[in-house]
């Protein structure tokens, strides 16, 4: 027997008409590089996004084609996430944090036909312009001023489009929608391809109540760049249930955030923790008698706040929920579109303490509807879900990356079976809580037994002396390998490696899993998606 | 270029064994016919419902074989949700509502091979067993007694099967899962048959946070019976995040539903309107001096409540609030999955006055995601969103049925390009907020004029002496039809039809748009899924 309902494929294309339909009085602001907000409606933004994709065929575009944008986030590059779908192209998000040589490379790893680029950006476009020719580059004119000769002008190409006579590309949910490479800390970077089906599923299921708890009332600000995995995909989601959307562009100093969310407070911000952890002491130390910023900022009462990327310490949660701001930690990667867990408040936390609810809100959390998780030790066995039985996780989904674009299929990052491995450890216990102890790279292996280098972080963040710490493995010629914390103290904070040591020793740690050496910066490098550059630890240190 | 994402299907069996293996621990709770509570877990729940898929297996049921349930909203119910399309079956809910020949012809029409049928309910399987052969009767000892010999029994059938060793009947997304005829107020009941697809798809979109807005912390308590639209899909969503249930069992009566509601206090309660004014009307009496049932019950602080099936009364919205509870309209039907539009609080609404408030969630509300919704006028032009121009609504969407099991395709019930004919009338305004007007069988053309029984019901029923209203066409030789009203008034309430009409009138009714005619009902009768039954009363008055 047949199911009797309609085939009807999943679109970008039924979201945008529905913002421009129900939504189009709701707003998007947009923070130029003066520092000003310009005020877009959603019927601007729907009539401006079809306008991009009849411009972009006009201009030649074939289905399939690969746009790319270097774009900070606002509401151009929002009308790029559905007016290159529209058109039946692929939006490629350059990451604008990485090397030039690098971007290069990229672009042309995916062919990109054509770029929008932030004016503001020429210059970073000039230093890899040499490495990809692009047919068509259009300068979105961001800063106001006018768009240089030989380029093509976002807001000329726009104002001569035809959003009423505009036809959407014919399409399958299949087809693809976007793409974004890996950083890519081993090897070359990857491209990973989205599809209507995986990004409309993908923000069905972040959005429900248990993790975004996305609703129409709601305004969101993505600190978390629109090349980083799409914002997480949080873009989508706003424009599903027309969701006010207030958009940093290049801004993203603490102090021009804390400005941002003074004057537009969000409910819902999204953000890397090492970004959350500058902003928080940047707000604390305004409320210090004295402070030049003394009653500048307001952090909004009640928000809620995203932070992935990297795991987030139990100090940051507990920073923040003191100014009524509450942590949801989420995890996954560019690989799987990419929310996989969110640490949401189960029903068994009802009747928890405080400690226990900061606790598993500092695990890496549950696995939301649609991805399969499995943790897979050493012996290729799955791990029982106890709470400390720790391996490799690995998930299979409909919005989770089963190849790569244009490379060989690699053994090391499949398995047989068909799940991503996605090079994470952790423990899961029995409630689902996931807890990433670590990179499988950055594991610290000390006489046969391991460290966690993450464990060890989250307990050097909590002394009240240390604003971050970072740390890695150092090879050694007696046990293999040892710890070092790389650390920053808070200002005018001063603390010894010994008191440190006799911290950690209190929090349960045992001796030998104590860091060797502490390394004293002024600041944790970062890489281009603001997590803690390990790698750059490891060449300066390591030796 | 292609997505690189994973071709993983669709599938209910995710979400079973999401529930088993995330939210073994929370609980499902049934009442029995005895009135007292059973408790299972849903640990219980993925076993039950695999050892369900296994015996099934056993018994020799094939890929798409029809297994029928005549149950009450319980666990086993749920069970047969899961268990049965895990060994590949279709679950049909058959409506035991339903006249006995009615529920044979419909069992014969879908060739059900199989029966899971309540003891409490056999008497009424008796009926119609003659009419259709199934190969296997399958008796739920719900009342605690010994299954009668000659049928299988539910719970011997689970002890004898191996959970463990099941493993799922291959599928694709597409496959069906579960079908339910339509109530066929018109011509033969047909059957729409949902999918692993459609069926995801319409848990994702209904359970956002604007809508059912369904958290894990949840206690959720469906009236609407299992058999109806599936009780709007609140079963799978429950099980997608692992929500307590309290399922009624076979008592229904507001007296019993009260005494629930105060014994097991649910967050979010559905039902159609007609059961949730008997029970409004027995709290407000029970809370009168002197009331035999006074201090019984309490009603859930801050509980909201699904109600659609039938227009909603903004008197009905008013009377719960008052107790602190808020109703969230939906409309749909069997066809759609069902739910088509929901009634939310838009952020346009935040600074609106209770008034405002109040007649928006009177209204059918603002369509969801993924289902297109257009007005068509009698011309075959879709009508502008202005608040006032009515036509047909017509639907489309990926969990909206295309056509009907086993039938030839209507012309009537299907557009030429694909939309369905969902034959109710309605306006929309310019925020989305779909107003139906009426059934197209019972708007009441009078002198060429459209007089919607729908308003004029509930301008009926705002009166504070009236329990429900009924308005009805009655060919009229001059007026071609004019309105009868049927009107129940509340206990030890007077009124006349003068009184009535100067009520209308003060409301804005034009004079010509009065009813001609007042009957004074002791009730008015029900169809099998709780609506006024309009064909009844006119079959009565319509001389």
């Amino acid at each position: 027997m047949q199911s009797t309902m309609m085939p009807i494929p999943l679109s970008l294309n039924h979201l945008l008409e529905r913002a421009g339909q129900l939504f189009a009085g709701n707003e998007i602001v947009s923070r130029l590089p003066d520092k000003s907000l310009r005020r877009h409606t959603y019927g601007d933004f729907h009539r401006r996004a079809r306008s991009l994709a009849s411009a972009l065929q006009k201009l030649g575009l074939q289905k399939g084609d690969r746009v790319a944008t270097l774009c900070w986030n606002h509401h151009a590059h929002l009308e790029c996430y559905f007016g290159i779908p529209a058109a039946g192209g692929v939006m490629h998000t350059l990451n604008l944090r990485l090397a030039p040589d690098e971007i290069g490379w990229i672009a042309g790893h995916a062919n990109d036909r054509f770029l929008v680029v932030d004016d503001v950006l020429l210059p970073l476009y000039e230093k890899f312009a040499a490495l990809h020719g692009f047919e068509e580059v259009i300068v979105v004119p961001f800063s106001g001023a006018k768009v240089p000769a030989g380029f093509t002008d976002y807001e000329a190409l726009l104002a001569d489009a035809d959003p009423e006579g505009f036809e959407y590309a014919p399409h399958d949910e299949n087809d693809p929608v976007a793409m974004c490479y890996t950083s890519g800390t081993t090897g070359r970077p990857k491209g990973v391809v989205y599809s209507h089906r995986s990004t409309v599923l993908h923000t069905l299921v972040a959005s429900l109540s248990d993790f975004w708890g996305l609703r129409g009332t709601d305004c969101v600000l993505p600190v978390t760049p629109m090349f980083h995995a799409n914002s997480w995909g949080m873009p989508y989601g706003a424009v599903m249930l027309g969701v006010k959307i207030v958009f940093p562009g290049p801004h993203l100093h603490p102090d021009d955030l804390l400005d941002l969310v003074t004057e537009v407070p969000p409910t819902l911000a999204l953000g890397v923790p090492t970004i959350w952890m500058t902003l928080i002491q940047a707000y604390e130390a305004s409320l210090a008698d004295g402070s030049p910023n003394k009653g500048r900022w307001k952090l909004p009462a009640g928000m809620r706040s995203l932070v992935g990327g990297a795991p987030v310490p139990e100090s940051l949660i507990r920073a923040f929920h003191k100014h009524g701001v509450w942590i949801l930690q989420g995890w996954g990667m560019t690989e799987t579109s990419p929310v996989c867990t969110i640490s949401y408040p189960r029903a068994e936390l009802e009747g928890a303490d405080m400690d226990e609810r900061y606790r598993r809100a500092s695990l890496a959390g549950v696995p939301v509807p649609l991805v399969d998780l499995r943790v897979r030790g050493d012996d290729g066995e799955d791990q029982p879900w106890d709470g400390r039985a720790v391996g490799e996780i690995q998930v299979r989904g409909p919005f989770i990356t089963g190849s790569y674009h244009a490379v060989p299929v690699e053994r090391e990052k499949f398995t047989a079976d068909g799940w991503l491995r996605t090079g994470d450890v952790a423990s899961v216990d029995a409630l689902g809580f996931v807890r990433i102890t670590d990179r499988t790279k950055d594991l610290i292996k000390s006489g046969g037994e391991w460290i966690s280098s993450v464990d060890l972080e989250n307990a050097v963040m909590a002394h009240p002396a240390i604003a971050e710490a970072a740390v890695i493995a150092i090879p050694d010629e007696k046990w293999g390998e040892r710890p070092l914390a790389c650390v920053v103290r808070k200002k005018d904070q001063d603390v010894t490696a010994e008191q440190l040591n006799a911290h950690l020793l209190q929090r349960g740690f045992a001796k030998w899993q104590l860091p060797d050496r502490y390394e004293w910066l002024d600041a944790v490098p970062r890489t281009s998606t603001g997590k803690f550059w390990k790698l750059k630890l490891r060449e300066r240190f390591a030796r």
